[in-house]
């Protein structure tokens, strides 16, 4: 029988790399896009045309509405930082990070993996140009797991949760590379935190500049529409 | 300073006894109910009351739609089981089990708790009348803290993640004593899986039974509307 199993999917280079990553491995793939008040939500359309153009078998937008509870720029009345060079971007957690957001999304997509008898999840998380981030680094992920197989009526009765995370020590230009082998069409994909209505890239936040550095890097064009001409 | 803590609050009879508890023990309490897409939403309601009634400093509702990924009586069409007695409660792990409930609302706690500043998390946890729930047990509170540490900015600082359970050891008799000894008024708060649109306890779901039988046991008049007489 295919193995089933979930795949968070946010709209971005990574999850996409990680959703065609899971489908080389052979699993049966449904993916999970969670729609949590961020201010990006063209990532959401973006989640949807990932999913069809790789193969997701079952794709599911979940609404947690986690600007209720504030706290960051991403979902909070609080300005996106822009122009910031690597050191900046490493000397501290960003106002970008989301409390608890991995936990929470890797909790419901522990949920649908649950009902659909999936004991695989795959998500994105990387800790080189995340490093800022607590909830993308190996202890997490594994302290993660050990949550699984004794939350749930599945993880009891044995069910061995694991949570691939296949691009934990690629940088951007290696996730890239992986993808554009795995024959990902990053064109479809979104990063951006700060893009136009219409969805152009604003070219300045950390998710533009780790991913314009990225393709740059990777000696791959950069097919990404952005708001006004750069360097990429 | 005082110290912050966030509960969980279903607009129960077990996490109104877990307020109580908290400001008994002096914490200044932020709430937070989560709109689940249940079918018992009156219980929303109910906890607004008794967020108010008990000194809530700050209660929140927070929207995840968990009815998009389905596997349960509260929250997909599937019957709720009516008049079961004790024992066919305990033979297993019940349909009204929600996949990773506890763990994704935990999580959104924890989320809460981080922009609050609180280190200290209280749910109405129970593995005497819940045995059959994973994520009512000692070993995923635990496991959840351990996740706490690992997963946000302020544990990864320093912060020493609780997750208080007082009701974890107490029957139903025994928390209503507990909440009645600390002013609890038990006819604001809701248990019923079944409600009548009105609001009206159907007395018959297993939820009711253990609330009704809690009453009879501690020796206290029940305050709960049903919808029909009952032997309560």
């Amino acid at each position: 029988m295919t193995k089933r199993a979930v795949i968070l999917l946010s709209g971005g280079l990574d999850s996409a790399t990680c959703l065609a990553w899971a489908r080389a491995q052979g699993f049966e793939c449904a993916t999970l896009a969670v729609d949590y008040g961020q201010r990006h939500r063209v990532e959401l359309e973006a989640a949807r045309r990932v999913a069809a153009a790789l193969g997701s078998a079952d794709h599911r937008t979940v609404r947690i509405d986690l600007s209720t509870i504030g706290g960051s720029a991403l979902t909070a009345d609080i300005a996106v930082p822009k122009g910031r060079d690597e050191a900046a971007m490493a000397a501290a957690i960003p106002i970008t990070y989301v409390p608890a957001r991995n936990a929470v999304f890797l909790a419901v997509a522990l949920g649908f993996a649950e009902t659909l008898g999936a004991a695989d999840l795959v998500a994105g998380m990387n800790a080189i140009d995340y490093s800022g981030y607590p909830d993308c680094r190996p202890e997490f992920v594994r302290a993660f797991e050990s949550l699984a197989r004794v939350a749930t009526k599945a993880g009891v009765e044995g069910t061995p949760y694991v949570v691939h995370t296949p691009l934990m020590d690629l940088d951007k230009a290696g996730i890239i590379r992986l993808g554009t082998s795995l024959g990902v069409d990053y064109s479809i994909t979104h990063s951006c935190y700060d893009p136009t209505p219409e969805g152009l890239a604003c070219g300045a936040c950390d998710s533009c500049a780790l991913r314009s550095r990225g393709f740059q890097q990777a000696g791959i064009p950069d097919p990404t529409r952005y708001q006004s001409p750069t360097e990429a």
